[in-house]
């Protein structure tokens, strides 16, 4: 009993390791390489712990990192969508869904439960907890994008409503965290020229 | 002074992605590439999620968790030193101290005193948090060679007496985790010849 319930957490944990492998449309900071789902999902979980006292609403932090840690898993099957990306879009909730049912679905059954339900509470962003992890997804994509030169809003032409439509959810879950954004996108969009020709091709 | 506190925050935060270019030894699973310390750190923080209820004693999960999340960020200065290179691992300790000291002294006073504590901890293995999080760690060096075909073991030539060894922390943290250690390193030793030639060069 025990031995078969190890054996399938393994091989769940064995199937993660697929996640290194899947390369998000963000570079790294240094602008060398894609970032891979797993570092980026290490890195959120990092920034949880430091940050959680900028959330509006008081969070569960194990919860936010347990939420933060497996948020991206369903891509070993699902694949990255770019989130600038309408088209590509298309199906992805189905696509994630089938994906969660397989991958979770290696665990033992209120493991897998568990973690299905994380991931459909971060997904819904209905709760401060899931809010507050969302918030923290879309600030790293700006802090990277900030520390490499405008990466991947340079290199497909996003204008700044794109940018600050992506970035909504942190007003609500931070108002600390969203001033800091718009800094970011005034200093970007407006006050340097780092993606100015991005936005008059744009317009 | 919240200003002040959350771009100190930041800072620290911008140079964590630093250890997304640290190189492990160890391979990932599918023996590709060589494995960065932050997907490393990622995949062992959803292992203790995973996991914990197999440790000897009863831990605080996410105590642990945050110990895993922050335990390699030396290796930002200090480099990633291979477990089985006892050269390479002279003046290690001075090192990561000095890096620790860099590093966490990026962030407002008592967060950087909190994530040195919790290095501190994780290093001294002194406490059923610090030992469940060091075995995790070495179970999933463990797990990576196994699935890759013997990576590092077989590349420098490791035998069975210097695994046991580095697995050894496993045995008194989680019995039931050192059953399936063992049973590993059997097979990969002795019922199967996948490092074969290593050991009989050796002996």
């Amino acid at each position: 009993m025990t031995a078969e319930r190890l054996s399938r957490q393994l091989d769940f944990i064995v199937e993660l390791d697929k996640l290194k492998r899947i390369l998000r449309q963000t570079l790294v900071m240094d602008g060398s390489r894609q970032e891979n789902s797993a570092e980026h999902s290490w890195h959120l979980a990092v920034m949880a712990v430091l940050l959680n006292e900028h959330a509006r609403e008081s969070v569960d932090v194990q919860r936010v990192l347990k939420m933060l840690l497996i948020h991206d898993v369903v891509e070993i099957d699902a694949g990255d969508t770019f989130c600038y990306d309408a088209a590509a879009s298309v199906g992805k909730e189905e696509r994630e869904r089938r994906a969660a049912e397989r991958l979770f679905g290696l665990l033992p059954e209120e493991q897998a439960e568990e973690f299905r339900d994380l991931w459909e509470e971060f997904e819904a962003m209905g709760t401060a907890e899931a809010q507050f992890a969302n918030a923290l997804d879309r600030l790293q994509g700006l802090l990277q994008n900030y520390h490499n030169g405008g990466g991947t809003w340079r290199l497909h032409g996003i204008t700044r409503d794109q940018v600050l439509n992506r970035m909504r959810p942190i007003q609500n879950a931070s108002p600390e965290l969203w001033g800091y954004v718009l800094q970011v996108i005034d200093e970007v969009y407006v006050n340097s020229d780092l993606i100015a020709s991005t936005v008059d091709a744009e317009g």
